[in-house]
């Protein structure tokens, strides 16, 4: 519990003069003011972030936390669980999505087995697995509180070694099959909407097993009565071990002074996770995409993030955030590499028309 | 009108083989079926434009069209006409939005001068100007036919010469003040929305200068009588130069398998021109960003085309062109790099499960 506190209390708000600064020189850049929107608004978080007034993005990583899930014994995945050791291999392997699209973004991927329900052993893999997978919360707690905390304190020291190695820009990804039960009732829980609002197909479930879904989180949060003003709670009785490990990266993000990307819906239930325990992590946060699991939408809201990316994805493995490093990184260039009016000899708005 | 004559015979459909082979391939790499949504669904256009299963983006080429516009007698802009020129050399210089842009998504920029109203005499600037701006289309036409023939006419000669020297993937960009303002007149001519839903603030123009605006284009389509069945026509009463060769770009890309990404506002209205001179192009652009102008939604919708990027932007010069290039090379590599179920040996979905 100590280095959760410990990274809880370095969490501090973002640097408002460097905010400050950045915005007055995207107010000179050779454009109409506020013309590259969410660009210019993610330069001035980053600035904010890193408390300079020219921020930068060097190395950038993604972490993929892997774990299983006890409730896929009610039938809520269209997957078996053996996918999600073999999914493992494929991101080790490079032949995954998060693979090629880390690739493309100039982003490298971290694999941790923090709960996968099999033997994992494949070369290059981070083996931190606290349990193999989680129990069935339709029956009882996913796992204990000191297990849930153990997911969160091995999220913050992943995440912190990454970022003593030089990470500048962390992004979030998950594998695990069946995750999307306990990130819909974490959202539940924690927003109070309904289940009809907060559970989707997943993988790709027909309608029938959807019902049964709904039916299995609702027993799971009858039974364990998760405390929706305690963060840690909630992730032991109806989170997942790769849930509680991302809202530790998070955390340790927030705590360094680095931006984290949030991939999809696994990955915001670990945000709902991150700003539970500490609300001040989440101006840290930078959304990506939003997913077609229906309640991915409802999380940025309560997340109060706004995602950039409509491409209709719902895989996860960190996929979303990988394209948004690059637009992160794109934005800090923007800030740095464009020329001013002064510079450029270009003519600034007519104030006298604007006044019309 | 031979050049475009022949363009326009050229254009023909996708091709529907390499896109089964496409989609085939997308059904068998490790993920589930649909999951990375808009991605897949890009890989497959790219793989019926190239006529290829596996489509690839090698160079990138953004090409930048400048003109002016003389309805800026009328007050319709926040900028003073300078800025066009003054702009362009920014673009030559590589201090502007979209060379930061560019540069990042690893594009080229071409920058046209197809009509600045000044003389333009920068290092590195492809000279066609075919007039030095356009006449107050408030008063009358724009340009006559044969000039806008000769817009459309130059964009093809421009683009066709980028696609001999390598492009495999085209971008579209604008410089022009005062130019949301025949792109407004064009939306409205071809899709009757009122004035009220196409015109919108452009760089910045405030609540009187808005209704002014408004009342400009609406003086423009009285007079000109545009005929909303012949694009040609549309284009030269109330278009603009760039407009024009920017569609010439369109219908270049079109004709030679090449696909094109359409930026914001103003190279809509050029692919609504395009669309309205061969429909069938509209199987070769993608959408990029949907822009602030409020109009944007409108002509994409006209168009059929899902933009991927919401990001808030309204500053044109090919930028939300340059970063949606990027994910469009990610979407071929995903089709590419992935590993099959097969390869990476991967459980495929349980079927019985997914029948409940």
């Amino acid at each position: 519990m100590d280095r959760l506190k410990t990274t809880i209390s370095r969490i501090t708000a973002l640097d408002e003069v460097s905010m400050r600064q950045a915005r007055e020189r995207q107010d000179q850049l050779t454009k109409p003011q506020g013309s590259l929107g969410v660009l210019e608004e993610l330069s001035i978080q980053m600035a904010g972030i890193q408390g300079q007034p020219l921020p930068y993005v060097s190395k950038k990583v993604i972490i993929v936390m892997a774990g299983d899930h006890g409730v896929v014994d009610e039938g809520v995945s269209a997957f078996p669980q053996e996918v999600t050791p073999q999914m493992v291999a494929n991101f080790v392997a490079g032949g995954a999505g998060i693979n090629v699209l880390a690739r493309h973004s100039g982003a490298e991927v971290r694999v941790v087995d923090i709960g996968v329900a099999a033997q994992v052993e494949v070369e290059g893999i981070i083996s931190r697995k606290i349990r193999p997978g989680t129990s069935n919360m339709a029956v009882g707690p996913a796992m204990t509180r000191a297990e849930a905390i153990q997911t969160v304190e091995t999220g913050i020291e992943i995440a912190e070694a990454e970022i003593a190695a030089g990470a500048s820009l962390l992004g979030t990804g998950d594998m695990g099959i069946g995750n999307t039960t306990p990130s819909s009732a974490i959202l539940t829980v924690f927003s109070g909407v309904s289940l009809d609002h907060s559970v989707g197909r997943g993988t790709g479930i027909g309608p029938g097993a959807l019902e049964q879904k709904k039916e299995v989180i609702r027993r799971a949060i009858r039974i364990n009565q998760p405390d929706s003003e305690d963060g840690l709670d909630v992730l032991a009785k109806v989170g997942g071990l790769e849930i509680g490990g991302l809202a530790g990266v998070i955390l340790a993000a927030a705590a360094n002074r680095v931006p984290v990307i949030i991939d999809g819906f696994i990955s915001s239930a670990a945000a709902l996770v991150a700003a539970s325990i500490c609300p001040a992590s989440k101006a840290y946060m930078i959304a990506s995409h939003v997913s077609v699991e229906p309640g991915h939408k409802l999380m940025l809201e309560e997340l109060g993030l706004k995602p950039m990316l409509f491409m209709n994805m719902r895989l996860g493995e960190g996929t979303g955030a990988a394209m948004a490093a690059s637009l992160v990184e794109a934005s800090c260039k923007v800030l740095s590499e464009m020329a001013t009016f002064a510079e450029a000899g270009v003519a600034e708005k007519n104030e006298a028309e604007v006044e019309h």
